[in-house]
This record gives structure tokens, sequence and C-alpha cells, in this order.
């Protein structure tokens, strides 16, 4: 007998849940509210016929399961460009520093010691959460009660080192450190092996690009399917009777025994649940918001800062761009210059025309790599607050006081209903390889279920 | 020519913007997904035939819009009862206090100066915020990075003083002081006067009653309107073009010139909006949670409590009911003790049974009124966090980060598309006062819309 499974949402986790369900024998199918797979990873081909990433672009570090997939599939990996000096540009001046891990810059050594004593701590700290259940920490509720701002306003001393990590959080969570709770900034570091990963190219969470494209490693779990997958269809309910389930669009309906919910939280809110979410699961979908970001390519026609001896990387304490990488494709005379505009600058920009953008983007390059930046051939942007299914990213961030008090709400199922994506990761949560973790967690959850289970599940 | 108006919830905020639309001369249709009007407002008859008030229940102080509507419809006040003592639970220990505004418990001098001066800071604090525009105050991005809990534990020394002022964030907002920001913290207490003023009886937010209970506003507001009402119809997708906009239920349709959106801001945000929300708007919605209450009412023979000398009010260092008021009806031999599960006491008593509910219950009541409380007729409760339309109580409050970088688009009109509720409202927030002056507030945004502006909203 083989039991039907509908996933929700054809991304990174739904791809790899229908892909684990189908190797334990279940008849999946998926429905999907755009038009393509892949979720918030999205290539497109430019004018000057470049194929470019503009949603989720990076692997590496310990990501094992991404490098898994792209093994399997035959995708070839290739590294960040990082030869050279980056640049970190505070107070209106281009500072040059190492580009290999732990590379540190040449600033005021008051500042230095300031910033080396709270990356430790913070990594310290970090590395104490129990990343199954980070409310059962001794100091859980003293650290998801202050926001990762507050930590740093009473930890750090020197204005630098409190603006770089400032910086790390808009760049890490695409949200200002005021946002989310610090036992989620300790969280997420742990998820994501250390901090230091977490921002390095070198052995870290950047360190690897796929040829072609992410977008890719779910267009090849998609192939491999025998599951039908079901386009432009926006689901708007989800029905459950004692033997089944039925997810209605605002045209049609499926029937199942099980339905696989990949949304981020606050987009799984949004559905209609008829019975409706047990109390503590709505009002958790309520408390994790989704980060701002516009993610901008700006292609040249050459990678000339290459010549400069740089790497394209720069860290900027002055936005909207504070983040830019090189992300020339890996067979290409063409240049590109990846910069994201997130958190504030990313919500004030939002609201400019694409040219107010465009120009703020130019004068960031300049200000960074001098006037050759204006010589551009294209400039594109992708404002991820404004993409219908996903109202933000890069995902969601836990605020104040939510992990505490809604932590174990985070992926537990109601009766058929079963949650995933990557924000209910314990490992790389946010990441690529937190969503295909979460696939593969909600596959075995299902497969676990025995016949006396599901009398429990269903009353 | 009557332009019509479609008014999105039958609620205090709804029913005022119908009336006062109808007044400048537009056609209103109005459309609740529940059976009834009132919203947040409910009374029910209980078996022992007493009214009870299953929702917000109080008025006070300087909330003169529901003064007025009261002796507009005849609705009789009386005070809520105030004669006797009042009772602080602390340390397993019953501790009597005057009843009267501003009255000082007998506790230990240290954590009477520490309470004192607190709250002296913070309605200082309060009094600078600019009600409309909460962002501009100087220190707002340092308060509003920080819940109200990181001040608590920086600012005030004594134990006990830091445990009243958590017990005072939970009954105030519904949620724990770690939940929401200081700014909004401050925000709010000005919004409602000064903190004393919302803590209060006297002269406070907790002053009257309404006979026969507060629902009646709503319907002799209802009562007096030309416009339809619609029940039993939630809302799902609301489409505008350059002439109109139209507003779907999954049956239904409507047209209109302009529609009202009154629901809290966090159901605002399910809805489907064809074009979808601008950014900022949409991320709003991500980040207002609502509150966790569960309301209970306990019906005695009597309200034995009186004749002890007591007012039946309580704050109670225990949970998981801390907050309690003698809900006694005007007229009635009986009497009534009503109480509440907040923040986190009602999140885990939301998963109990409601047996679990009432043996907890009850057994507060005995720890603050004596072995009587036990001779109960009959319990009834109301989790509004199961409510289906509300999905939490008593309202929303704003994470940190939030006003400041959102705070602009709370009531932001998006095209034809015009935002209401007690969320919305400088004066009130988050009471039926605030409902009412948002539905005056959008009625006039509405009527002073020129033929000029039209053009510009329309773009």
């Amino acid at each position: 007998m083989k039991e039907k499974i509908i996933v929700i949402g054809a991304g990174l986790s739904g791809l790899t849940a229908a892909r684990e369900l189908e190797r334990k024998g279940f008849d999946v199918q998926i429905i999907e509210a755009r038009d393509r797979v892949g979720g918030r990873n999205e290539a497109i081909v430019s004018k000057s016929k470049l194929k470019l990433e503009i949603g989720g672009q990076w692997i590496g570090a310990n990501q094992t399961e991404m490098f898994k997939l792209c093994e399997e599939f035959g995708l070839q990996l290739y590294p960040t460009y990082n030869e050279g000096k980056n640049i970190l540009f505070i107070n209106g001046k281009v500072i040059k520093m190492g580009s290999q891990r732990g590379a540190i810059p040449k600033l005021n050594p008051f500042v230095l010691v300031d910033l080396d004593r709270a990356m430790k701590r913070v990594e310290k700290m970090a590395q104490s959460i129990n990343l199954k259940k980070p409310w059962v920490h001794p100091k859980a509720k003293e650290w998801d009660g202050m926001s990762l701002e507050v930590w740093i306003r009473k930890n750090i001393y020197t204005k630098t080192a409190k603006a770089y990590f400032r910086i790390v959080a808009e760049a890490v969570f695409s949200a200002e450190a005021s946002d989310f709770s610090f036992l989620h900034f300790l969280f997420y570091i742990k998820s994501g092996e250390s901090l230091e990963t977490l921002l390095s190219v070198e052995k870290g969470a950047q360190e690897y690009r796929i040829d072609g494209g992410t977008q890719q490693v779910s267009q090849k779990i998609a192939e491999s399917l025998a599951a039908e997958i079901v386009y432009n269809v926006p689901v708007t309910k989800i029905e459950q009777t004692e033997n089944e389930v039925t997810v209605y669009s605002n045209t049609q309906y499926w029937k199942a025994a099980r339905v696989v919910v990949t949304l981020p939280p606050t987009l799984a809110g949004r559905i209609t649940y008829v019975p409706q979410l047990p109390a503590l699961r709505d009002q958790l979908t309520q408390r994790i918001p989704t980060g701002s970001v516009i993610k901008i390519n700006v292609i040249y026609k050459e990678p000339f800062w290459r010549k400069d001896g740089l790497t394209g990387q720069v860290a900027s304490f002055e936005g909207p761009v504070k983040v830019v990488f090189d992300n020339t494709p890996l067979i290409s005379s063409l240049g590109v210059l990846v910069g994201f505009m997130e958190a504030n600058d990313g919500r004030t920009a939002t609201e400019w025309s694409e040219k107010q953008r465009k120009e703020a983007t130019l004068k960031c390059l300049v200000k960074y790599f001098g006037e050759q930046a204006l010589d551009y051939i294209e400039y594109i942007e992708k404002d991820w607050m404004k993409e219908d299914f996903s109202r933000g990213g890069y995902g969601g961030h836990f605020n104040t006081g939510v992990w505490t008090a809604y932590g174990e709400h985070l992926y537990q199922p109601f009766k058929r209903i079963h949650w995933a994506g990557t924000e209910t990761s314990d490992i790389w949560n946010g990441y690529m390889e937190g969503a295909v973790r979460s696939g593969q967690r909600v596959a075995n959850e299902i497969g676990m279920i025995t016949p006396q289970e599901q009398l429990s599940f269903q009353s």
C-alpha cells in the first residue's frame, strides 16, 4: 500500500522530503506556488548571456548534504574568488586586509582586542547551546530576553567593534542586531558551526559556488522524482479529517494521507487550517519574521578588481551596499560583483526607484573599487521583500522571547501536517544545507509513524 | 454620488468607521468573519443566567469616545467594585493593601523605593514620546532595540520590584517583558495616559463597567447603521484596480471604491492582496504578534470576599492566575471573580485540559481568598489564542526594532486599502477607546481624499 503524501513547496526542503519519502515507498505529489522549483534559489540569464544567481548561492564548510547532492548530480563546484586583499571600508577610507580565514584588518589595537574578545566570547557561548533545544540552557531566558544589539552595547566597548558586529548581524540575518534574540544569534552560530565559519570564504559558508547555479540542485532532484509537481498553485487551505488531509487552492483540491508544509513560518501561518492550528503553533508563526534583503549583481566587461590585487570582497561601514563579493561565473570573460542591501538599508531602498538603487549601488562600488566601477554593462537586482511567495530573505529570525516560549512548536506535527523548511533545521538553520536536512528529518518523521502512532496522531 | 466603502471587521473600529463614513455620505457594507459584532468584545449568558463578559470589559480614565458612546446609547456605567483591600500575593503570603489609586503595599522599604523610582522613571520617559511618531525620539533606537525585560534587569535592583514589573507586563500586554520593545512599552503607557492609569481602577483603565457588557456598544452602533453587515464570511483576498477594489471570500465577492481593513496586523497579513502589499507593510504584519491570554470567570452564590473586606482584586507573584478582579454584574445576588492566565502562564495552560485549568484556577483562588473559593457554581473560560479570528489577545505588541523600522507603515493607506483597528491608534492603543478612535481616523482619512489625491492614490 503506497500512502500518498502531499508536499507544499518545491524548494530544497520540499524536494528532499519528496525524494526521501519516495525512497521509503510513499506516493508523493508536490504543490508549488511559483512557476519553477528552487524557492529561494533562483538563476536567471542576463542580457549579456550570463547565468546569474539572484537568490542563495554559496555552500561550504561542513555542509555535507549539499556537497553530496552536488557530487551525485555531477554539478561542478568552484571556489569563490578569494585571491588578493579584501576591503574593509571604514570612516570613508579603504583598508585592505588579507582574505584568508581569520585575517585581521589593520585597525586601532584597542578595536582589535575588543573585537577579538567579543568574537571569542560569542563563540564560546554559542558552543554551549543545545541545538535541538536552545531553551534548556541555564541562561536561555536571559539571552532570549535580549536582542543581539543589547549584548553589543553592553559587552563591546569601541565604536568600531560595535559597528562591525552590527554589520555581521546584517550580513548573516538580513536584519538589524535589534531585530532578533541573542539566544537566536548563538543558536544560529552553532547551527552553522561557528561565527567565523558563517563569515568566511576559506573553509566557510561562502567557500564554494556551483557552476550554473544552486537552483540546479532543485532541478536535478525534481527530475529524479516520480512525483508530479503542480506549478503556479498557491495553497490556501489545509483541511484534516480523521483519515485524510485535503489541500486546497482557490480552484482545486487534492487529497492525501499526510501533508508536509515547507514554507517559512511567517508564510505557513497565512494558510487557513481546518481544524485550526493549535494556539502555540499559530502564535509561533506570528513571531518569526523574514529578513530584509535586496541582492544586486553588477556585470563588468572584466573583473577589473582582480588586477588591482583585490578579491572583490567588501565589508563596509557605509550603506546601502555594505557587503560585496566577486560573483564572476566559472567560465566567462566578464566580471561580476554581487552586493547586498540588507536590514534597514534594504528597507529604505525597497521604496526607491530602480534608478535610485542603481545609483546608490554604483556610488558604493566607486568608493570601494574606484571610478572603474561606473563602467558597468548590466545592473540586475532582486528584492526578496517584494517576492510574493517569500516576502523577505534570506530566512526567518526569532524575535526576543520566542525560542523559550514557542521553540518546542517549531516542527511538532499537527495531526497529519508535518513542518519542514530551513527555519526548522537544527543544523545550518537558514541555509540550503538546513533546508535539505529538514526535508530528510520530515521524511524520517513520516516514515517512522507506526500504525499505532497513526491512531494517536489522528486524535 | 455615494461612493461605496467596504469595511472588513464588525468590531468597534469597523463599526465606528462605518458610522462616520455614513455620516459623510458614503455607502457602507461591512463584512465580518464571525456570526456576531463586537470582535474582542463578547458577552455570553451562563447556565446560571448571568450575562458575563469573556472579552474586553473595562473603560475608564480619559477614554472620552467610549464614554460618549455609552451616553448616546443610554448604556449604564457602574464602577468596578473597589471597596476594601486589594491582595498582593507574594512569597506564598497574602499582603493586603489599599485599593485607591497609588496605594502602596507593605513591602520591604528597599523594594518600595526601588519600585517607586522605577515607576517614576518610566512615567517620565513615556511622557517624552511622540505618539504619532515614536521613532523620532532621540533615544528611539536604543529603546526600541531592547525589550522591557532588559530595562528591568538593568534598572531595577530588588527581586520583588523586578517581579512586580514583569507582572505589570503580563497584565497589560498579555506578554512577557521579554516579548516587546521598551519603546513600545513607553509608547503604550503614554497612549493610555500613564502607567498608573493603565494599572488603576480609581480614575484608571479598569474604572467602569457597562451594565450588560461592552459588546452592546457594538450592537447599538450596528443597529444605528444603514450598512448591511454580512456575517460568517472570512475575507480571503482583496484585489485593486485603478478604479475599484474587490473583496473576496471563498465563495463570494463584493466591489467598492475603497476598503477599510480593521483586523489586527498579524491577521491582516494573512489576506491575499492583488497587487501584493508594499514590502514594508507586509513585513510589518510579520512583526506585531498578538498576546496570549485565557480569561476565566468563576461564579459563586455570593461575592463572599466582600464580607471579608476585600475588593476581589489580586496581583500575584504565583501563576497561572496572577490577576483577579471582582466581576459581579451590577444587579445580581451571585458573585463573580474574573482571573487571567497571561503570557507564559496562558501559553502553558492553553495545552492543558479544561479540567486542569479549572483546578489550577481554583488552587490560585483558594490561596488568595481561602477555602470558600472552592464552593463555586460555574467555571467559564475563554482562550483567545484558540479563537480563530483573533489568535491571541488582548492586542498586538511590537517586537524590538519594529517601531523604528516599520512604524511609518502602521496605517499608511495602500492605494484603495485603508487600515484601522486598535493597534493603529495613537491614543489608547490596544483598548476599546483606541479601536473607536482608529475608526474615526480612517473615516476622516477617506473623507478628506480630494479628487486630485484620488489620482495619486491610484498610481
